[in-house]
């Protein structure tokens, strides 16, 4: 099943955002929402009258940071140091403020250099409440799959103390371009695309902790709640992205999350 | 201008949560939200009769970290490290999920060494939407102030590659017991209080950097929203607390957060 969250009437005085169930390239609007209650309408739309959003607003976005053997690397060469392996998953926070949809523009602001780099992941929606979960059950509590962009200026991610500039500078989140359920999250291919080149190409088996585990994991601390999503880190280490450039992440099964870089005006 | 959160019919099968106005020992009961549009309702309640909650649900939780240099000085003093000063306000993130309001249980995981150390916090409510805010207009973007306790586990925050389990633990982010709104950042006197004893006095003024500042520089990258709380750093460097104690922050002017630590069952 395609989840998507969209909106229809956006040039009006006011645009309407709802949940959506997309088969083959209609829309059936639900009213409510997918992960509490909600009933299927009769509004169907073509998908291109209608604006995709990011398909969740999370309580928390969670991102597992380095979960790939050649991105720790990658980093590492890019520091010109050798490479440290995590010890233990041990997740980061994302601004849910700096979430975008696809199609939307990842803006660069005036204070950086100009450059950014992009990071596909994975992206894993929680769909049941998770506290103490085995990781025998773990995948139990998952609602779905999407695709993220971790956007990232690693001058600014190196020289600081913490991801906020680094990371979360708005727009920065691109997430889309929806959610689908009922897959195997050990058997993902995901590719990313740079003006249509590709730049990775990797596999979802690669992570050196799994999604099972990961929340499993997590679960021991911490509570994770319907809406949470969880990131599960890139491979590789990407170049620069200029202002003008089109980014795409492809994961099989789910669709392509594209977007376009700009120049803060 | 006192605003709290509510919960009257705690035991009943549907408690009610609602926003109020505090005078003396009387809360009035709001419809709607302070931070959008609200209504003055004529349900009044006596304080003792309502369960305090957290005051906000922020969409971002935003921690100066270090921002006194004598807790920069106390926590490398517990590393055995010369004490390294921070070059530029750069935030971290805590859980949303994790707060808790006053007379709360802060409860430590079976997972962890048993000891959580508190740290008391000046918690600023942003009120009105900032993005490329000058120092000079940075504090009419806020609505009020409450208190925080950024309740910490030093062995996990100093061995993890994140503080996801140093500092963001279930119940690990007490707030409250309410908003005060017209009150100057600059002159709050804090105290730490460890089951009645003194473990820090001091004062906002001591801050690395003040809220305007925090305010304006995070503005330069991300918008700060209505109901977004950024935790303003703590002085010291405090004991270890064990199940059983009771941890107070006390800031002049708003009044105390009060929380019980207990293990977990």
């Amino acid at each position: 099943m395609i989840w998507c969250r969209f909106q229809t009437g956006e040039n009006s005085a006011q645009p309407k955002t709802s949940f959506g169930i997309v088969e083959e390239r209609r829309v059936t609007e639900v009213w409510g929402n997918p992960l509490e209650d909600y009933a299927v309408s009769n509004h169907i739309y073509s998908l291109d009258e209608v604006k995709l959003l990011a398909p969740i607003r999370p309580g928390m976005l969670y991102a597992a940071g380095p979960n790939y053997r050649g991105h720790v690397e990658g980093m590492a060469a890019r520091r010109g140091a050798p490479p440290t392996y995590p010890d233990r998953p041990s997740p980061n926070y994302r601004s849910v403020h700096a979430i975008i949809g696809t199609e939307e523009n990842v803006v660069v602001p005036g204070e950086s250099s100009g450059t950014v780099q992009p990071e596909g992941q994975l992206a894993v929606v929680i769909g049941r409440k998770a506290r103490n979960v085995p990781v025998s059950e773990a995948i139990d509590h998952v609602f779905g799959y999407t695709i993220g962009n971790d956007i990232s200026q690693r001058p600014w991610q190196q020289a600081d103390r913490t991801m906020f500039r680094g990371k979360n500078c708005d727009t920065w989140k691109p997430m889309g371009p929806w959610i689908v359920t009922d897959l195997d999250p050990k058997g993902f291919r995901i590719i990313v695309r740079h003006n249509g080149q590709v730049w990775e190409d990797f596999s979802s088996a690669d992570q050196i902790w799994d999604t099972a585990t990961w929340i499993s994991e997590l679960s021991k601390y911490a509570t994770l709640h319907p809406g949470d999503v969880l990131w599960m880190g890139t491979e590789g280490a990407d170049g620069d992205m200029v202002p003008g450039d089109t980014i795409e992440v492809e994961i099989s099964g789910i669709g392509t999350l594209r977007n376009y870089v700009v120049a803060e005006e």
